[in-house]
């Protein structure tokens, strides 16, 4: 019945006709909140403004303008916990969008602005060949690339281009022409080898305690080589060469971040344990199975107790990078 | 930062100026699948096909459509096995709303299409009156309307008339001009007592078990007084008259669903008394407790099986109303 009465009574010409003054925002790896809200927020009061000085110099009402915010994140994020998160008082229509960015999220040229924030460091998946006992880039023994051979640290580079290479292409399709795109991405400097920041450092040292644990049967061999970090930390000349490869946007702005906080040592070894356990043990629970966690990060704390390059404020050194893109036309 | 880019980058005009061919489906009260993506499924190809049939009376080229469909359910409802169940192939950008569909959930004149299955005979609330006992409307001993007085199913009318019409309210102003709207409202034949139904009847059973175990002491009678089901089961004439007080639809179609299954007994009683616990047992857990459930559904099951008139398939009689609204240029 519904689909004769679409045949028989739907006008697509007069319902395809519309273009109201609605802004659509899409925050990519939204995960649950409150960051997110925080960040939508400020997006919105932002147009608001915008709009509001735009409208000042003429003579006409000011239409009013709606918002629409979507929020994305993988379909393993919980969306129940995000919803109930929402403010109450919030200004927009509220949106969930499960899947992947480094494919399609969004119709065609159906976004005016998105936002990214700390989720570009993220894989979409670990490079085939550091799996492959065949391959030169096998990663045996370690869970990512610090302090790994160089032909690691290029399959994990190769993969990260491949990856913000397919994220552009689809942001590429979904803005509209003029609309903007704000990355926040966790780097390193120029220059600087992974295993010069704490950053890279504590990850190896992670690998060493799996390591360990293989000696005294708990684990393994196999099951550390089979596993690996899935992320990985670009730098800023790295970044803009690959942007400038997709001709689709400009880079308006980029540079890093002015985050001084983020220099300053944790304030105990535990915390800094907790901080890495927190983002890190999920992936670990999925191949190594949760009765080894505890066992795992009382090694890994003693380890970074230890050592002294690890708790001097002064290797911190990861920056983040703020890129603002704008879709050019084309 | 990004309040910065966006005033010195944002160009609102440009943004705002595009119409591609996309088409926007919602459908409100989706729960978790699987109803609600073979819903999708079937309007997203009648839709395509009249766009196919209007394009082939030309010479052009036929643009490609997208496909956006908008899952809509309370905040309470589980999202997240709603988008992990979504049909892998799909066709169409799939978008999660939480909200009262009472209420707005999309911008101005953004969809294209709405679909509302088995869903508007849940009231907002429950009608204030019946939980007063200063009002006529008093529903004491009752868990809802069959066999009330006619103050409490006039409560119950006048809450449905109002839920309505602020459910066609904001559907109103979400549809764009030319947009259709599909309902599906379970209902009882015009000149029908609820009495008169097994659908009526059984609520009433239960709230008789309800009120046998507060005189065992299971439970207190003002649990019962306060307690009633916000549901609400309207008739073909009843209905008819909410939409026509709203100017902004044109009824385009209006009739009794032929679904001759619907009129066929439950094989037993058991298997009557679990649908009707699936139903029910949220709300009354939240209200009485989850301890006085299988107390409750044991006498239920007993009294349904004592009960020639609710074993007769002919006494059966609820029916199913299909409407096909459209939205008017008023």
């Amino acid at each position: 019945m519904i689909k004769k009465a679409i045949i028989k009574n739907f006008d697509i010409k007069k319902t395809l006709s519309s273009s109201p003054n609605r802004i659509c925002v899409a925050d990519l790896g939204c995960s649950t909140g409150p960051n997110t809200f925080l960040a939508a927020q400020n997006i919105l009061e932002s147009l608001q403004l915008k709009y509001q000085l735009e409208n000042d110099q003429k003579d006409f009402q000011i239409p009013k303008l709606t918002f629409q915010v979507f929020f994305n994140d993988q379909f393993t994020n919980d969306f129940n916990t995000l919803f109930n998160s929402l403010p109450p008082n919030r200004n927009y229509y509220a949106c969930g969008i499960p899947g992947s960015f480094h494919g399609l999220l969004f119709p065609e040229s159906s976004i005016h602005f998105i936002h990214c924030s700390y989720s570009l460091h993220w894989l979409s998946k670990v490079p085939e060949q550091v799996r492959d006992r065949n391959s030169l880039a096998w990663n045996k023994g370690r869970i990512h690339y610090t302090n790994a051979s160089k032909h690691v640290v290029e399959a994990y580079a190769s993969q990260f281009a491949m990856d913000m290479m397919s994220f552009l292409r689809a942001r590429a399709e979904e803005l509209v022409v003029g609309g903007l795109m704000a990355l926040l991405v966790p780097a390193v400097p120029d220059v600087l080898l992974p295993s010069d920041t704490t950053n890279g450092t504590e990850k190896d040292l992670l690998g060493s305690c799996l390591m360990d644990m293989t000696k005294t049967g708990l684990l393994r061999e196999e099951q550390v080589d089979n596993f690996n970090l899935p992320m990985y930390y670009t730098s800023q000349s790295e970044l803009k060469a690959i942007i400038e490869r997709d001709e689709h946007f400009s880079i308006e702005k980029m540079e890093k971040l002015n985050n001084p906080k983020k220099h300053v040592q944790m304030p105990t070894v535990q915390m800094r344990v907790l901080y890495l356990r927190a983002a890190l043990e999920g992936l670990l629970v999925k191949h190594f199975g949760a009765e080894i966690m505890d066992e795992l990060f009382k090694r890994f704390s003693e380890k970074v107790a230890e050592s002294s390059f690890f708790l001097n404020p002064e290797n911190q050194k990861s920056i983040v990078l703020f890129v603002l893109l704008k879709r050019n036309s084309n």
